[in-house]
């Protein structure tokens, strides 16, 4: 093989699409839809909070009127672990069902998506996770259709492929990424959304946030290596279908996002924040993510004395859009020069009007996204930066070591990244504003 | 039931993704694609236009590399009737394949799941031709897996659940609709459209604009009356999915039509042609069209006495894309004042200097869009209007009355739409310019 063969860039992306319905009462309807798929007996999965909401009920209530049987599963964990993944399976594997519904944000639709896979495929969850952190085993037997109905505007589970697990024992943010893991049908009803506490509001509403910039910045697939035929990886890197729809997100994001933290009863700026989660989950689906979600795992796993305002209290968390946020500012910051028309776009579709005095101030060439960044999150409530979570500079190495365990998610970075980088980047996040 | 009830608006759309592997060498790949997919036999299905191109050949080596023994079946009919499908399936019924390969425009891979259709559920097609014109009845046993390899740039076929025929003894163009009928997966390589020729590639262009301005302005999903459950249509307007796709395909149209027209070499431009096709064939998935679609049938119905220039001789027929796009200036003049922002858009995404003495000249409100795409239609060499196929006043009333046959895409229009109206846009319709 030439010189030249060996740095040839790649010339193709795939790209993935699910069924989805959305609007109003499209849940009304759960009941005539999982009739239609064919199924008669149903495992409801959902968490304590959202139960509380009522929304299973009527959900099972709909179900049971389209003549199909229901079991409920309401354990779901927050920000869930292998183990409460394997626990929801080993509660679960002995009932008789021909379908899932997963009720919930994204901790219960990935844990969903985790128990259909040890429900079709048996082993451990490690079997199926990503390597070199699992064995990366593909769970590829037929596991019962997952109807995912979303009751937050943000992890975009409900139309992906993948389940994310804290892995405890390693300290370490990894997980399963396989066809066979995406929901059959998403039901994607605003009225979901309602009930959402604001900090979770906002949580979430960062993730997607994150997902459509980091998206729209990740290294274009074609100017990536090209990769062997039948070798290629599941996010190949900002294409021509994930741009248009990851932009539109953007736009829904930045006439809504401050409307609904400031009043969660706002039906249509929930519809907005919805619709953004879409777009970004449906352009996204083999884009791909980089420095903020990496840094995001190690921050999640490494966390030692955090309860998040608003959450129920447990062992420590840091809410997954919190992780990812905290070193968007910084990054794009990095990147600046090398996506200038991704920032130039993004700047305009928040469209916000940038505070005096936040760092990143226009005129630095390239960098006008993010001054709106920052003042979107300051005027949302969103914490500041990762000192917020705990952390200080003592802290900051092995975050490092951490970050860089994602090698997967940092070659998707628009510029080389290495420890000093990714330290930097880290050291600059502390504190946002 | 209240008024209110009854005349409440829809708030809900659907959305179906498919599969898709996009760029230049992804027709190599399709042996290692088709055996992850688990086939070892598989029926590949062409034209013989396309079989002269030596395409088919390439595609067989691939599979046939991998492992998989091959059939072909060369004699697909170009714009195919129900007579020329049912052959198509009576030609290959015996042969015992586990996949199918189309490898053609619209015509060979609608007639692949016409014959997938019948293989799958017996009968014959009108039997699941969708009603009134057929019994409707639902083709839902599995069939075998197609992967579908667009030469064309336009039809979307590669990604939709919908195959379209002529039923030549009745007069009209109708179709199957199914979710069965998607393929599994498009591989869509801009080097597979190099060699079409250039009548066809401008025909197929003007297919793929239509849709891409039909969906943009077919009555959104929320301006409908709302469907009761489970009875919704499978086409339910402009929706936030839809839009966002539609509008970047419009500008991919812009920037390669009139080049690609020129050069059928310029790989690029082959590019751009074929992105816009997928963006809109992704997008408009379940948008609609509506009266230039509704019009094309009867036109194409009803032609007695032409042979597309470029196009093999046989019975006289209309190329869909041409068929459609005669009535689309004057379509967009009767819903310019309540599509205007739809227009605007497209206007400024077609970016073309509209020449001056062309109709609907800049300055009629709202109308902006007709003299760009009218520019666009002559600097292409697209037909001048109805009357390049023959068709003079006389015939009118005739294309009229076939054209109200399509009430389910004239319903789709943003205005009402009567025999009057069909009337006056046809008429209008006889010369573009």
């Amino acid at each position: 093989m030439t010189e030249h063969e060996h740095t040839a860039r790649e010339t193709v992306f795939s790209w993935f699409g699910g069924a989805l319905k959305f609007g109003v009462g499209a849940l009304d309807e759960i009941g005539i839809d999982a009739a239609a798929m064919g199924l008669r007996r149903v495992l409801v999965i959902t968490d304590r909070q959202v139960l509380a909401t009522g929304l299973p009920d009527e959900a099972i209530k709909a179900l049971r009127g389209a003549g199909i049987r229901t079991h409920l599963f309401a354990d779901v964990a927050i920000e869930p672990t292998d183990a409460s993944m394997a626990a929801a399976h080993a509660a679960t594997r002995h009932l008789d069902i021909d379908g899932v519904v997963a009720l919930g944000g994204g901790s219960v639709i990935d844990t969903a998506k985790a128990v259909n896979v040890l429900r079709a495929n048996g082993g451990e969850l490690l079997d199926y996770v990503n390597a070199p952190v699992g064995a990366g085993k593909a769970p590829d037997r037929p596991s019962p259709p997952l109807i995912a109905v979303p009751t937050t505007a943000g992890s975009g589970s409900e139309s992906s492929a993948v389940c994310v697990m804290d892995l405890t024992a390693l300290r370490i943010k990894s997980g399963i990424s396989h066809a066979s893991l995406r929901p059959r049908l998403a039901i994607i009803d605003p009225r979901a959304t309602l009930t959402l506490p604001p900090e979770a509001t906002v949580a979430a509403g960062l993730d997607l946030l994150s997902h459509a910039l980091e998206s729209l910045t990740t290294r274009p697939f074609d100017e990536r290596p090209r990769a062997e035929a039948g070798r290629r990886p599941t996010f190949c890197g900002a294409n021509p279908l994930s741009d248009p729809l990851c932009a539109e997100a953007l736009r829904y994001v930045g006439r809504a996002f401050r409307r609904v933290a400031r009043d969660g009863a706002d039906l249509a700026a929930r519809t907005d924040m919805l619709l953004a989660a879409t777009l970004t989950a449906v352009g996204s689906s083999t884009a791909g993510v980089h420095i903020p979600h990496a840094c995001s795992y190690a921050v999640a796993a490494q966390v030692s004395d955090y309860s998040p305002p608003g959450y129920p209290r447990g062992r420590p968390f840091v809410p997954h859009g919190h992780a990812v946020a905290s070193t968007l500012p910084a990054t794009l910051r990095f990147i600046a020069s090398v996506t200038p028309e991704a920032q130039r776009m993004a700047a305009d579709a928040l469209a916000v009007t940038p505070r005096t005095g936040d760092p990143g101030e226009p005129g630095d060439p390239g960098e006008s996204l993010v001054p709106h960044l920052v003042a979107l999150m300051r005027d949302i409530g969103a914490p500041n930066g990762l000192s917020a979570f705990g952390y200080t500079r003592a802290h900051v190495p092995a975050l490092v070591a951490g970050a860089l365990k994602q090698r997967r998610l940092l070659a998707g970075a628009p510029r080389p990244v290495d420890a000093d980088v990714i330290e930097r980047i880290l050291s600059d996040s502390l504190r946002n504003w």
